[in-house]
C-alpha cells in the first residue's frame, strides 16, 4: 500500500506528537510542517532534516503532491485553516476542539462533503485501548442500559493562556461520551470558576462542573479541574446490567467491570425492596499501542478508501455544540440550557 | 458531675446506635426507649433489660425526670415529635435531616429559643476526628482563601424506602460543608434520577449531583449515589494556600494536606503564566474516637451548661433549606435555584 | 439435627470470639465457658447470663452433657488441656498454634485416634472465603503447577507478652500453605530479631522472615512483624499458569487471578527468549460469611459424623513441625534446617 | 567550566541512556561510542551523527583526548574493560554490578588508586531525590537507631539471558543499602530458584530471597523476582523513632515517613506492656530531576577535582562482595555464609 503525503500546520506541543507519530507510521509520508515561529521551524530542522520545515500556510496548501493537512493550532484558528485546506482539496486532520463554534463546524462539515473529503477531528482518547475496550463491551450489550457516566479529570494546571478547562479537558470527556453512547443530550449546564487568572487580563475558567442529560434518562456529569493537588482520570459508568470503573491513571489495570447491580423482583412478597447482586470483576486486558500512531493510521486508510473516520467532522460538530451550550450557561451562572 | 436523664423514641438501625453510646457515655443515663413496633421493644428488653421500653410517645414527654429526647424516627415525623418534645420542656437531639422543610425547621428553632432549651440535630460527620481536623486546618487559615469544596459518596445501596439520596447521603456533605465553611450559598442546582425504583410506586432518586455557589465565589459540588458498584467517600478541598484529599474510605491515612498551589506572580516578565507550587504533604494523625459518642457527650455538657452545640438548630435549619433548594430544582430538571 | 454441647476454657481475647460465635450457631450449645480470671467470668455473667461460668476445668471436663471442649488458652497450657479433654472423652477444637512441640502434636493426634475423638486445630483462615476459593483454583488446575508462595503479614503491634511473631502471625499464613498446597517443605530458615523487647525479661521476636523449599522446586517465604508502621495482608501465589494476589487489607476485591506468565516456546528460533503473556485479571466474588462461625459449624458436623475436620489434628502437627524448625533455626542465627 | 571528554563502549539499552545524558550534560563532551555490533553503531551514526563511533575499544583507550571511558556492557566484560582503561590512564564509569568477583573489584580499587584515577560505579538509584532523601533523613536521625530494611523488587520479566535475577535486580537494593546505612553484614543467605530457564541451556535463577544479618543487629530482607504478576518496588525502613515506607511506583508521593512507634517505659508499672505511638505522616517533597543525569555531571566534577563519587570503586566491591555470598549460600541451597 502506498503512504499518502501529509503536512502538519503547528510544531508545538501537539504537533510534536503528531510529527513523531507520522514518522513511525507506515502510511503516512510527513512531507512538510508549517510554524509561523522561528524557533518551532529550528526544531524540525535539527531533529528532522529530511522533512522540509516551511513558514507560510500557502506552501502546504499548494503543494499539489500533499493530500492531507494535519492542523495542530491554537482553537481559535481551526475554522479558517481546516477550511483553506478543504478548499484546497486537501484532505483535513484537525485537533480538538474542532472549532470555536457548532455553525462553523457544521460549515466544514458540509465542505468537506462538498467536495468529497475527509474531514477528521483528531478526539484521541477514542482510539485508547481502554475506550475502545468500553465501546466494545457496551456494543455487546453487557452493560444493559446505560444509565450514567461520571468523569473526573484533575490535576495541577496546565492552564491554557487562551481556552478554559472545559475546552481543554473535557473536552475529552465528551468525546469519549459521543463515542461510547449514542444520544444527544437534552439539557446541558456548566457551572465553573476562574480563581487564578481572574487576575490578569484574560481569565480563563479553571475548574467546571458540566451535566448532561439524555432523552432516555441517561445523564452524565464531568469535572474537569486544573487546580487539584492530585492528578484523577476516573470514570464510572453505570448499566442496568454491569458497571465500568476506568482509572486511566493505573499503568495496567485500567479498566475493571464490576457484575454488580440493584434490581427489583416483582416476583416477590416485598417488590419495593431492592435486591443487591455482586458477582465476580473482570480487568480486561487491553491493547496498548499508542492511540495517535492508531488513529493516524485509521486515517490513512479512510483517506486512501475514501470512507469516514470513526471521529470524522460530524463528531467533531456534536461536541463543539455542547462546548457551546456550556459557555451559554456559563455566561448566565450555570443556567440550565435546552437544547 | 452528674448525668442527664435521656430517652430515645426510635430504635431502628441508627437508634441502635444511639442506645448504644448511650450505655458507654458517663454523661447521660439513658432511661427509656420508645418504638411503635414490637420487635424494636423486644429487642431492648433483651438487649437492655434495666432500660425501660415503651411503645407509646407521651410516656417519655411526660416523665419529668426526663431532661431530654432523643429522636431517630423516620424523617417524615422529626418536625411532630420534636415539636412536641419541646413544647413538654425536653431539650432534643434530632436525626438529620431535621425536618422535612425549612419553614418547620425555622419553626422548631424558635420555638426552643422561646423555652429555652437547646435544639441539636445529629450531624454526625462534624464529630469525627478527620471532619475537626479540617476545621481546625481551614480557621488557622493553613488553606489560606477556600475555593471549592467536591465530595464523592457513592456505593451500592442503601436505597432508602421513603428519602432520595440527597436527603439520605448528600446531605452528611451539606453538613459538613456548613461546618468548615462560613458562607451560605447563593444558588443551587441538582440533577439526579431514578433508574431501579422508577418502576415502584415510590420512586426515590437513586444518583444525584449538587451544584452550590456562594457569594465569595467557592463553589462546591456533590456527587451522591446507591449505583456505584463501588464505595467512595472522597473530598478535594482547595484553598489559595494548601488543599486537603479527604478519603474516609482509608482506615487510617484518612487526610492528606497537601502544600501546593498555582499562583500568578506579577513581579515576574510573563505575570500571566502561572506557577505551579508542589511543597510536603501532610497526613495528619487524627482523633479516632467514636464520633458518635463526643457527640453525645458534647449534648449532655451543653444541656447542663445551657449553651449550644456545635450543631444546633439553626444548623439544622441551614441544611434543610439546601436540601429543598435541591428538591426545587430536580422538580424543574436541574434549573438554577436562586436564593 | 440436634445440636452438640460445648465448653470453652479460656475467655480472653479469641475466647470471646468463640463466646461470639458459639452462640450464633444453630449446631452448637454452648453450655459453659471456664476461665480461672475473675474479670473473666464476671464478662461472662453479665453478658451472657444463660452459660454457666466455671473456675475449674474439670467442671467442664466432667460434666457428661459435654460433647466437645474448645480451648482458647495461652498457648504453653494447649497440650495439657488438649489431652485431659481427650482423656475425658471430649472432642477438642484447640487454638493455633496447636502445641508447642511437635512431639506434643503428634502425642495429641494419636491420643485422638486411639480415642476415636475429634481433633480439631483452630487454623481460622482457612475457612474464609479468600483462602477457600484459592484452594477451589488451584484444585482445578488454574494455576498450573505451583511455583512460590510469598506472604506479608505486617503491623504496628500487638506484641505479645508470651510468644515470637512467628508463633503469633507467621502461623497463619503456615496453616494457609499447609491448606492449598500439598507437600511439606524439606528445608526451613528463619531470620529474626526482638529491637523492643530485648530490654525486658523475656524477649521476643518481633520481625521474622521464614524461607521455606519443598521437593518440587517450590518456594515459600513469610515476613511476619509487629514493627511496620502500615499494616500489609497480602500473598502472592504463583503458576505456571497463573498467579494469584491476595490482598486481604481489600475490603471486596481481595484476590486478584492474574492470566499472566512467563513461557519458552522450544518451536521458536531463538527458544531461550521468555515469552510474556499478560491476559485477562479476574476478581472473583467471595463468600462473606464469618470465617468462625462456618468453622464452628463444619467442626460441629464433623463431630456428629464422626468424620475428621479439614484442619484436623494432623495439620496441628504439620504447622508445629514447621514452628519448632524456625525455633532451631533462629537459635542458630538463622541456619538451613534439613527436614 | 570546561567539559570532560568521555567514550561511551556498549551502545545497548543502558548504553543509550548513558548516551542521552552525556548529550544533555553540560559537564561532559560524548566523542565516542564503541560497539562490536554494527546495527548498534548504525542507530549512534544515524542519530547522534556528530559523535564517533568505532568498533574497536583501543580506539577509545588509545584517544589521548579521551578522559574517561563509560563501560556499559555486559557484566563479564566489566573487569577486564576497565582494567584496561585504567591502564590506559583513563578515568573510569562502569554499570553494576561493577564486577563478577570480589577479587576483580578490589583489584580495580587498588589500581585506580595507584594510578590516581576515579573509579565509578553505576548505582544509580542513589542519585535519585527518594533515596537522596531517604539518606538526608537518616543522617539527620530523624529515624533514630536503624532496625530492618524490607524490599520488593518485582515484576514480569525482563529474564536476563546471562545473570540472574539477584544481579540485575537485587542489586539496586544492595547499592541503596549500602549507601544508607554504613555498616557490612555478619551474614548473608539467599534463597532462589529457577522456574522458566531451568529447561534452557543457561538457566538463571527468576526470584530469589537475600537475608542479611548486621552486627548492630540491623536486618535487611531483599526480595527480586522477574515472575510477579505487578510490579511492585517498595521498601520498608525502620527506625527505633521512625519509619519510612518508599513506594517507587507511586509517581509522585514516593516515600512516607512515619512518626509511629513502639516502646518500653521501664517508669511505668507494667514496664513490659509496649506502648504504640502513632503520629503524623509525612510525604516530603522530592527532587524530580533525572538521576542518570545528575550522577553523571557529579563524576565530570569529581574527575576535575579528583575527587572521589559517592559511589565509588570500594562501594562497588562491597556489593560485589554481598553478591558472591549470594552465590555461595545459593549453591548450597541456602545455607547461611558467614562473612
Amino acid at each position: 500500500m502506498s503512504e499518502i503525503n501529509v503536512a502538519i500546520i503547528g510544531a508545538g506541543y501537539w504537533g510534536k506528537n503528531l510529527i513523531r507519530n507520522c514518522q513511525s507510521s507506515q502510511r503516512v509520508n510527513l512531507s512538510a510542517v508549517c510554524d509561523s515561529r522561528e524557533s518551532a521551524l529550528n526544531f524540525v530542522k535539527t531533529n528532522y532534516p529530511a522533512i522540509k520545515a516551511v513558514s507560510r500556510v500557502e506552501d502546504a496548501l499548494n503543494d499539489s503532491n500533499i493530500h492531507a493537512i494535519l492542523i495542530a493550532t491554537p482553537t481559535a484558528s481551526h475554522y479558517e485553516l481546516a477550511k483553506a485546506a478543504l478548499l484546497s482539496g486537501k484532505h483535513v486532520f484537525v485537533e480538538k476542539p474542532m472549532t470555536e463554534t457548532a455553525g462553523q463546524a457544521m460549515e466544514l462539515v458540509n465542505l468537506a462533503k462538498e467536495k468529497n473529503l475527509i474531514l477528521h477531528v483528531d478526539h484521541t482518547f477514542v482510539y485508547t485501548g481502554a475506550v475502545r475496550k468500553i465501546k466494545d463491551l457496551i456494543s455487546k450489550g453487557e452493560l444493559g442500559d446505560l444509565r450514567y457516566f461520571d468523569s473526573e479529570r484533575l490535576n495541577l494546571g496546565l492552564i491554557q493562556p487562551d481556552v478554559n478547562v472545559i475546552y481543554d479537558l473535557a473536552v475529552h470527556d465528551l468525546s469519549i461520551l459521543n463515542y461510547i453512547f449514542n444520544e444527544e443530550p437534552e439539557t446541558v449546564s456548566a457551572f465553573a470558576n476562574s480563581y487564578v487568572t481572574r487576575q490578569r487580563e484574560r481569565a480563563v475558567e479553571e475548574s467546571a462542573h458540566i451535566n448532561l442529560r439524555y432523552p432516555s434518562g441517561f445523564m452524565a456529569h464531568i469535572h474537569a479541574s486544573w487546580l487539584s493537588p492530585v492528578k484523577f482520570r476516573k470514570m464510572l459508568i453505570g448499566g442496568s446490567k454491569k458497571m465500568i470503573v476506568y482509572n486511566d491513571i493505573e499503568p495496567s489495570e485500567k479498566i475493571k467491570v464490576y457484575d454488580h447491580g440493584v434490581d427489583l423482583d416483582f416476583s416477590k412478597e416485598t417488590p419495593d425492596d431492592p435486591i443487591y447482586r455482586s458477582g465476580d470483576v473482570l480487568i480486561p486486558n487491553l491493547d496498548r499501542s499508542e492511540a495517535l500512531l492508531s488513529e493516524i493510521n485509521h486515517f490513512a486508510d479512510c483517506v486512501r478508501d475514501g470512507k469516514d473516520t470513526v471521529t470524522n467532522g460530524y463528531d467533531g460538530y456534536k461536541v463543539v455544540k455542547i462546548l457551546e451550550a456550556c459557555s451559554k450557561s456559563l455566561k448566565y451562572g450555570g443556567q440550565l440550557i435546552i437544547l
